[in-house]
């Protein structure tokens, strides 16, 4: 298939990557359009602009957030792109957004399909992401090839309307950032009272919390060690928006998102702008304890 | 070996019933007699009262919190636990109890061992619990056998003071608290997205999240189905209050903890004293929605 | 002075009244016009369009929030305001919103000036609200006597930077909010253990909170009466949302802000969109007591 | 009237000179006997223990929490104290305290009155305390002529039940706290904008919030200044919990003192157990501001 990828960002580029790979055609752009050396080596085309890429019959996009997508869409994107062209839209966007997105596309015979994805860097590296798509059903099956070649098949279809992929998204997002949360606070206490974090966390992560989020995360918690950054603390601060401005939408309260939003703030004002998202985890440790 | 056991409810007598399938010879006791009489069945003896069950070289309690412990301890387990006697406490108390409890006994030349257990009540029917003991290492090594036959061998040995155990307990319900409160949040937002709860909890339970917590109550949770009961919400009120209490002493602020103490106590005031504790998961969809 | 006054709502209705009993040409705009009856028979003259109303040396504009103005911006005050003309904002708007109006109007020799008011629709009637104004000092000296005749001189200067008066206005309704849900927490408390609360009400705001806003909402929050309606819930949501995202641009966490966000939303999915703000207040004695 | 007097510390010893001076023959006790020098000189007995001050028709008792109470109960207080006797209770203790101690007296034919106070060691030396009572009308009356020595009348009697007493003081000074953590949020957020925080409470106030709490520590947060150390932070984290208890007692959840308990751990654990417990109002600042 011919497909223009827009957003070759620590994501974008290894997703366009499998791509290629898999054997499909990519015009590719970036802000920073030394970004594409790499791809343009595997033998993906370098667009001259964003319409360029966007005159496809599919048209990628995995952009940062709300605004970064927004620029993309008044720049070109929007009248490149043919009638019954298909933008698919990995980004972690909010659900406002993608209902005008949604909106957007419709005006134009154009169609969306969301497919945010769950999985850090190295595993977008290894095709070992997990794909949530949601669209019209005859133009989901048409891109679904694309979709397995980015995940080693690992996609679930969530619903009819994109926005449902969305806000699946936005909510396991939160739930990660819950249990980042609550393996910090725990991790805290149990080291004040001498017990060792790694074998609590070991003993738990095998037992009633055996998962990769608690497994993964909670080995780095409980070594106090929040590096290499994978997902930094300002995008973990957007998603609990996200997720909080969701809800008001439909008048849900969500004290936890809430909780979690206040969290990130402070993990921000404490450990910087360039700190892992998980570093929430670190605060009730670093806040605890008498001077 | 020959055992006093104390506390013969939901989970106290299928640990009981354990210990004398696994050979042992229990002196059994419960403030409500009558429950006793299934094990006696099983070859228990009765005990006249609290005096006559601790007066042996080990005595096992499982009370439903510290209140009732004491009652046990005033009313004749301290005296009559013979010097060099062991208590075996499987009881969820909070540190402070814990505390006060190890150095009773201390000062009377007994030892404590903590063995808090994580499981419901039918696992503990299928002596497939987790316990989590600590406490002195060659007291430890005696009562391991004990352990042993209740758990399947699932025993995480998590350090050589008692309190250890019980701080593991705590954070441990904590952490299970937080997910139910995170999963309740997030499904009342999907399923306002029409997203399908089952299809979503689904999806995250067979990837990042695919553990037992999560399978679970998750399963519950998105059928919004919350009985039968297994653990009640004030018990969990008091695993709340524990934590937050824990935290205290240590001047260690938990901010999930003091929300999921608030959601604990709104669910007891929606869904009353008799509801499962997971029904926290519910208030996010009830709450939610203009009227 | 010639003036231009657009949005004749609950507030901004007796502030044009006011304007023009102080002796003020005023050419008012609704976009429901049948609202500016009245002001048309004390003597305003009736504006054809957003453009004829803007196109005075000052445009007052008293709009709901961020979203209405953004309209009455883009239909044509932006382009009808005279170079060196002034925009007197009195509406409660973000701080991201006044920082882009400034920067849109100094973009075009047009001057900005926010005043923000406190005070409910009988307050902007009896000419008694407090007015806290921000701009450039010259231009402030200007519409200062416009600020005086709707507040009978309770007037307060707070900077240079026009965005000083609105976090000013947002970090004031933040206090009020705070003050309600305190006050429905401890009167659910004290009700609850039998101390008559508008007893306890009356005791402390003749002491300690010796204050309007304790007296005025105190008085309905003992009573548990919350009509006549004079600010509606959803207004106080958009103030705790535009508090946090404040914030949230300084990385700032505000807590209280955050948990009075949830309350807020909570109170409209129990008591309705129509509810006055001070309902949150309400939520403690209705969500409390074991059924 | 012949007193006895228990508890010198900051609060009790201006209390008891204040009754001295209006003429009564006071019996005084204090745990470090020499706090006791003062009164003596002024003409109080100096007591050789807890029993012979409690050895008389009315006996006060002033003392930092539940377990310094539980304490003089225990040493001789509850034997000494002839039937008919009263206990008047001027200390800030939990609700389940105040009930325990209403059973303990009512089981010997004493009397309690609970009579806490509101305001700071000057205010006690000036007489010009404002008390709460509750208790058994003609009771209260008997004592009235000691209150009014105390407060220079300013005496609000608030029930008949000594427990009314209790939870009036413990809601007042949660409503202080949220009143202090709702200013120190609303300054650092004004300040990051340019405003002067002084300018701003001055505002305030004068205007909506015109009542001492807010005059008074609002002035102290707006120039960041938290000493001298009037009510150390440990005492307010004491309120918080005892007003949580309460809440707690009767199934009311009160997430607003929950928020304030965690914010005030979070103060002792940064400034320490000896700042004043207005310095939850410095959090917002000092966490604010991205490094």
């Amino acid at each position: 298939m011919n497909i223009g990828f827009l957003g070759l960002g620590q994501m974008g580029e290894p997703l366009a990557a499998n791509l290629v790979k898999a054997g499909h055609h990519l015009t590719v752009w970036n802000r920073t359009a030394s970004k594409a050396a790499p791809l343009v080596k595997q033998g993906a085309k370098l667009a001259n602009d964003i319409a360029d890429a966007a005159r496809n019959e599919i048209v990628c996009t995995m952009l940062a957030d709300d605004s970064a997508l927004q620029h993309i869409l008044d720049d070109g994107l929007l009248d490149a792109l043919p009638r019954n062209g298909i933008h698919l839209s990995f980004s972690s966007i909010s659900v406002a957004m993608a209902e005008k997105l949604k909106k957007l596309h419709h005006d134009r015979g154009q169609h969306l399909v969301s497919a945010p994805v769950f999985g850090r860097p190295e595993a977008a590296a290894a095709a070992k992401l997990w794909v949530v798509v949601a669209g019209h059903p005859p133009v989901v099956a048409k891109i679904r090839p694309l979709l397995d070649a980015v995940s080693g098949n690992q996609v679930v279809d969530i619903g009819p309307d994109p926005v449902q992929a969305n806000i699946t998204k936005i909510s396991g997002n939160f739930l990660i950032a819950s249990a980042l949360e609550a393996m910090g606070e725990a991790v805290a206490l149990v080291r004040r009272y001498g017990v060792d974090p790694v074998q609590f966390i070991d003993f738990l992560t095998s037992t009633l919390f055996a998962a990769p989020v608690y497994k993964n995360y909670g080995a780095k918690i409980a070594r106090n060690e929040y590096e290499p950054v994978g997902f930094r603390a300002p995008l973990g601060l957007k998603d609990m928006r996200q997720t909080i401005a969701a809800g008001e939408a439909k008048t849900i309260p969500l004290p936890m998102a809430s909780l979690l939003h206040t969290q990130m703030l402070t993990a921000i004002a404490h450990y910087g702008v360039d700190a892992d998202w998980s570093v929430i985890a670190k605060l009730a440790g670093d806040h605890g304890g008498t001077k």
